[in-house]
């Protein structure tokens, strides 16, 4: 009975997408999306129209597509730019950014992913990151990364003549299929994991006596049985690389904070060569520039009040990178024809931050890694001159795998975007040139980690876990209204009591949709394979670990039993 | 020992007093302000030298001094004005007070004392509210206000020929040397206690049936032996009045919700007509307009996404407010020769606030009642065309009391101020007239009640009192660093240890000097005095409360003992 109903569930979902196919490509939106389209499709049809002509008009009057800028950085709340009294209330101040901001649109209610990984996943391949089996935050060494069977933003752009650069953070995986130019992009260089890595080294480990990855360093350790949670100096962090060709790490394995310091310095030139290249040769391009920013070694000398790693950081790589950014496309003459959206990856880290790092608690609640406006909601802005209105403000919802489909329309590639999958991006070109109010989308579904832990819709927000006494444990509704708590501190109850049927069918239909297209699990492969300058130590890494070589068992086995973590733990031999 | 090295300290800090007499009329600092004029004395003679000569020539040019309008509404957090980011997150917007903040100065770090009666005893005396005995919230019947001998900023200004008028909230006692019309202001319509008392009344007592002020719609209770626990229906709300006169009830004691909501229209008309009759007359004005705003009787028709009472009132109120205040300048030709500072008093009412009330937390930790930033930074602006640079963020400390000091001078009252008492207000005219960094204070003490709670010094502050285990109780210092930390969450702890010294040095020259210039008491008295219309009910209350008639001591001696609460409870003639 249940079953039978289930079914017909998804069946009424399947033509209603069907039923959609023939007004716009054939995407797959989650089931939600189909909710609004029956409600507003005709509407959004003759917008559609007119965007389109839009669109085709300023193609001709530059003879070709926009280029893309997505430029995004780390852990920052709402406000952190473009906001002067914020900024002075955390004392520093970012004039290019803000610059940028102020003459184009800021968005109040930007979405992503609670996390860097799943948030730079979601971005690339317009999917949640529970899709794609990148929902947890990497760390060295994985055995996972950005599956082949993804379609990013690069590849649907490739395919329409794009010349498309990765520069920064990447932070997608170590195994070879996730390497950015084994994901459509043409040409990149970039970091495998985050920022912790900048205290991987002498200075870091006498800045940070506890992190210990450097063994000869410490003392000897009578205790010590086993060496394999010490970083195996095989490890890997910079790579360069180019579509079609091996990768190579850069800097053969140095990993001093000169090293960390000169990536972002790096990363800028290839981003701003990449982009004059691609200009000089009449290509519209797509860049995804990341940098790596912020570092656990900090500067003794400052230049900001704050003296924290986030203002400091701003200072050091990302004004200098907006601003020549916005030199080099006004020295090309581009810049009426580059759309650049720059933004955060997610909330701050507020759960134990380093000490006057600047990465508090922001206006929102929580922050990197909850389910709370505070993980998801981060500081962005569009600009595009003559395009996008100057001035503006957007209380629209966003999501950022909104950009994947949104650039896709841009670019006149949409019809690239695969159709076997469901895609959470919601094209929101009416959005951007329309102006607020013109936006298509009114909830997201959060996941922490791999649960579905809250849902928004408009400007309420049930959390499906909740420690308040006498809420979603009991089923009761923690049902928060944003605009009057935007702190999520008092669900409303009483007032929220009617939202409770409509945010449970809501997140059925949402889950219904999955058993027909499924969420993927981690893809586990090994690490580090096929540089062309592999150091001998990292090559033992990827064939396999050499402290694993005498195991009684299959070495490289371990890698698809991650997921089912945790083991129950016997004999030797447990994996045969 | 200890009494010869405070005497001792108190000498050092007289002759310091002295020295600056001679510079700057004789104003008595509080004690920290001489530790910057030691340091920065030569250089704000010159730049005080320079003021008065812009201040001289503004005066030539309109022959007149400035006129000041002083607008200020209650419990609002930093940014809920003039941040249209913050306001799409609240789910309102307040155009007019956006426009006024963007052509004026916004103060990042404007600071007031933590409630209601504190806050608007602060702005109007310059002086901390534990000096003049009005640190306690007011609510009906207090028996209490603020005291004769205090000079407040209405007194200091109609002593150099301002008419200066007072239109709204007040909240600074009930009795009769508190009334406005009787501290200074020629004009007055005013509300004695909060926003509250617009629940007593029939629709309030039907909205929230907990108040139970209104007997008469209660079931009768047959345990209820002590009548006077419930409001006496000679409870008086609303006055009005003129310097030199008795004072009268408005609308003879009606206060229904209809009362209540005509009162803030009233005072609007008022208001503007004072500020039409002063212009008209030639005479420079000085107007404080406290709207009471916020009703606990929420209208049903919505005009905001938020729907809240903080959203909805800015609407009601202050944005007509606002516009209608502007419009009038500008008919007058006045507005270049006209100061308006708005600001909240205090910082929102996060705790057990109103269920949809929008005055959730904000930015800052905590909020009305804390001494935590929450508590006691509010947002603010201030507006003169022509003299203070529009578009402009000032980051520099600014204290409510400073207005005090800052509005006399710039009215060339200075002289009026009186010598006798310490006034915390600091002259902040280089902050409004050459802009951010030419504040002149550093310092804040944060007073919670009766008890100095913190202490912030630049951006650092020091919690006198902490839970945070191992901090403040145990005699280590609980320091927190604001601009890294601003919810203040996690004490500085090692990186803070240097500043306990010097923050318990500051303490002690603030202590010290108060055994020269102590703290004041409540001002006890009978309530309601000298109106003349009073009705039977309410000359009852003032003479004495009919309840007690029948006591075997004299029924208005406890007036004296209010502030030695909690008694010793005994028989009864505890007072004889």
């Amino acid at each position: 009975m249940k079953q039978q109903r289930t079914a017909g569930a998804i069946a009424t979902l399947a033509a209603l997408a069907t039923s959609a196919i023939s007004q716009e490509n054939t995407i797959v939106h989650d089931a939600e999306y189909y909710i609004l389209e029956a409600q507003y499709g005709k509407v959004w049809a003759v917008e559609d129209g007119e965007l389109d002509g839009k669109l085709a008009a300023l193609r001709e009057q530059y003879d070709a597509p926009p280029n893309i800028v997505h430029y995004m950085w780390d852990d920052q709340p709402p406000m952190a730019f473009g906001d002067p009294i914020y900024q002075q209330i955390r004392g520093y101040s970012t004039p290019n950014l803000n610059r940028l901001a102020e003459e184009g649109m800021q968005f109040s209610r930007m979405y992503t992913e609670p996390g860097c990984t799943p948030s730079r996943a979601a971005v690339l391949t317009g999917q949640n990151a529970i899709r794609t089996g990148t929902w947890e935050i990497g760390f060295p060494i994985e055995y996972t990364g950005l599956a082949a069977e993804n379609v990013t933003l690069a590849e649907v752009l490739s395919a329409q003549g794009y010349a498309t650069g990765f520069f920064g953070k990447q932070h997608l995986g170590d195994t070879e299929e996730s390497y950015p130019i084994n994901q459509g992009f043409d040409v990149a260089f970039w970091a495998l994991y985050n920022q912790v890595t900048s205290l991987y080294n002498a200075t870091g480990e006498g800045a940070n006596a506890i992190v210990g990855m450097k063994e000869e360093l410490l003392a000897d350790n009578p205790y010590q049985r086993d060496h394999s949670f010490v970083q195996d100096e095989g490890f890997v962090f910079y790579m360069e690389g180019n579509k079609g060709e091996q990768a190579a790490e850069w800097r053969n394995g140095s990993q001093e904070v000169q090293d960390y310091n000169d990536f972002d310095i790096e990363s800028r030139k290839r981003a701003i060569d990449f982009i004059r290249q691609s200009a000089e040769a009449d290509k519209p391009f797509y860049v995804a520039w990341w940098p790596l920013w912020m570092s656990f070694i900090p500067n003794p000398q400052k230049v900001t009040l704050q003296r924290g790693m986030v203002g400091e950081s701003y200072q050091r790589v990302i004004e200098p990178d907006i601003a020549l950014l916005r030199e080099t496309l006004a020295e090309l003459g581009i810049a009426e024809n580059t759309l650049i959206v720059a933004m955060a990856d997610n909330g701050p880290m507020t759960h134990n931050p380093p000490a006057g790092a600047g990465l508090g608690e922001g206006l929102f609640r929580g922050g990197k890694g909850d389910f709370t406006e505070g993980g998801v909601r981060v500081p962005a802005a569009a600009l595009w001159p003559g395009v996008i209105e100057p001035g503006t403000y957007a209380a629209d919802m966003i999501h950022e795998t909104d950009l994947f489909t949104t650039f896709a329309r841009l670019a006149g590639a949409t019809q690239h975007i695969p159709t076997d999958r469901i895609i959470d991006g919601i094209d929101q070109t009416a959005l951007l040139l329309n102006g607020d109010t013109h936006g298509r989308r009114d909830h997201v579904f959060i996941y922490q980690g791999p649960d579905l832990a809250a849902t928004v819709k408009d400007h309420y927000k049930i959390h499906w876990t909740s420690d308040d006494p006498g809420q979603a444990k009991s089923g009761l509704t923690a049902v928060y209204d944003l605009y009057n708590d935007h702190r999520e501190a008092n669900p409303i109850v009483v007032g929220g009591f009617h939202f409770k049927e409509p945010f449970k069918r809501m997140r059925a239909r949402h889950e219904l949709w999955k058993q027909k297209y499924p969420d993927r699990e981690h893809n586990r492969g090994r690490a580090y394979t096929n540089l062309s300058n592999a150091r001998t130590a990292t090559l033992a890494i990827s064939n396999p670990p050499a402290d694993f070589d005498d195991l009684p068992f299959d070495p490289l086995e371990f890698i698809e039993h991650l997921d089912q973590l945790p083991y129950e733990l016997g004999e030797p031999g447990y994996g045969e």
